[in-house]
C-alpha cells in the first residue's frame, strides 16, 4: 500500500518539519551562525534515514533582522538555507529550503531510485 | 521527478516532524491536557494541505511519568497517539503514532487516490 | 546569600523564558488564537509557583502577519500579551510581556512581600 | 520597587527557561554533544545581560539514555549540567542546572553586588 519512494519521502518531510520548528526561534547574532548551523545539522543527522544535512544562515539577513537595540534575531526560515539528503531503502531524496517569491520554502527537490 | 503522491508524503512527514518538535517538552499534567491536545491539533491544521489532526494525550500516561514532587512531567511521544490526515492535489495520506515495541513510531498508514 | 524576593524573581523569570521558547513558533491563524492562548497559560501554571498565566493572542495582529498565500504565521512576542504572577514563600511577583517602543518586552512589573 | 538585584534575578531566570525550552527535545547522540553545547551556550549568550554560559553534556548519560534501535535520543534536563552568570548594572548572578536527588534542578546559586 506504501511504496519506498513514498515512505522516503514522509521521512524527509519529518526531518524537515523537525529541524524547522526545533530550532525556529532560537537567539542567534553574526557571532552565533557557525554553531548553529553545525548544531542544526549534526542533530537531523542522527535520525533514521538522514545521510547529510547542510545548514547555510546568512550572516548578512541576520544582521539586517537584528533590532537596533538587542543585537540578536530569532532564527525563521528566511534567514536560512537548507538541503537533506534521505535514503530509505534503495531510495534516495533531495529536499531542500530556499527563499522563493519572498518565502522560504521547503521542497522536495527530487526523488531516484 | 517527483508524483503527487510522493509529494503527498513529504507534506505528511513536514506536519508530523512539526506537531512533534513543537510541542515535545511542554509542561503536561492532567489537568491540562484537554487544552493542550486542541491547540496541537488546530496548530498543524492550519499548515498546508492539512485536513485534520486528532492528538489524545493519555491521563493515565501523564499521571505515571509526573514526578512525585513537581506534579507535571514534560510532554513526548509515548505520551500521546496523533492521527493525521494530509490532501495533496487528488492523493490522500493517512498518517499515524502511536506506542510500538515500547517505543513510539510515525507511521505512513495509507496513500490513496 | 539568595532571599525569597531574589527567588521569586528567577522563578517569575524562568516561566517566561518557557513560555516563549516553548511556543514561539506555532502557526497561527485567527481560527486557533483561542485555544493556543489557553494551552500556553495551563501548561506554564503547571509549573512550581507559578498562581496564573493570562495570554492574549490580538487576532487583528495575527491577520496582518498572515502571508498572502499561506493562511497562517508563526507565534511571536510581537502577536500577544502575557500576563504572570508567581508566588514563592510571602512574597508575589508580577511580570507581563508588551509591545514597548515596536518590541515585545518581557517586564519585571511588581514585587510584593 | 524592583531593585537591580530582583532584575537581574528575573533575567537570569529567563535565560534558563529559554535554553531548557528552546533545546529540550533535539536528538542527540554522543556524536553530536560537543556542537550542540557549543550552540546552545552562543545562542543564550546573545540574550541581554548574559555574561557566560556553559553547557556540559554527558556522553555517557547519553548513551544509556539511548533507545537500542534508534541511536539517538532526545535532549533533557537529565542529560546536561547549565551554568549561567548574568550581570544587571553592578549584580552579578550565577545560576546552575544539576541534578539534585534525581531530578534537574535550575538552581540560583549567588547574588552578588
Amino acid at each position: 500500500m506504501v511504496d519506498d519512494a513514498q515512505q522516503a519521502c514522509f521521512e524527509a518531510g519529518i526531518k524537515f518539519g523537525s529541524l524547522y520548528h526545533q530550532f525556529a526561534g532560537t537567539p542567534v547574532s553574526p557571532e552565533s551562525t557557525r554553531s548553529l548551523e553545525r548544531a542544526m545539522a549534526e542533530a537531523i543527522e542522527n535520525q533514521p534515514h538522514c545521510r547529510s544535512v547542510e545548514v547555510e544562515i546568512h550572516d548578512d539577513r541576520v544582521t539586517d533582522a537584528i533590532d537596533h537595540e538587542n543585537g540578536y534575531t530569532e532564527l525563521t526560515g528566511r534567514l536560512m538555507d537548507v538541503d537533506m539528503e534521505i535514503r530509505y531503502e534503495d531510495v534516495v531524496v533531495h529536499t531542500a529550503m530556499a527563499m522563493v517569491d519572498g518565502y522560504p520554502l521547503m521542497e522536495l527537490v527530487s526523488v531516484e531510485s
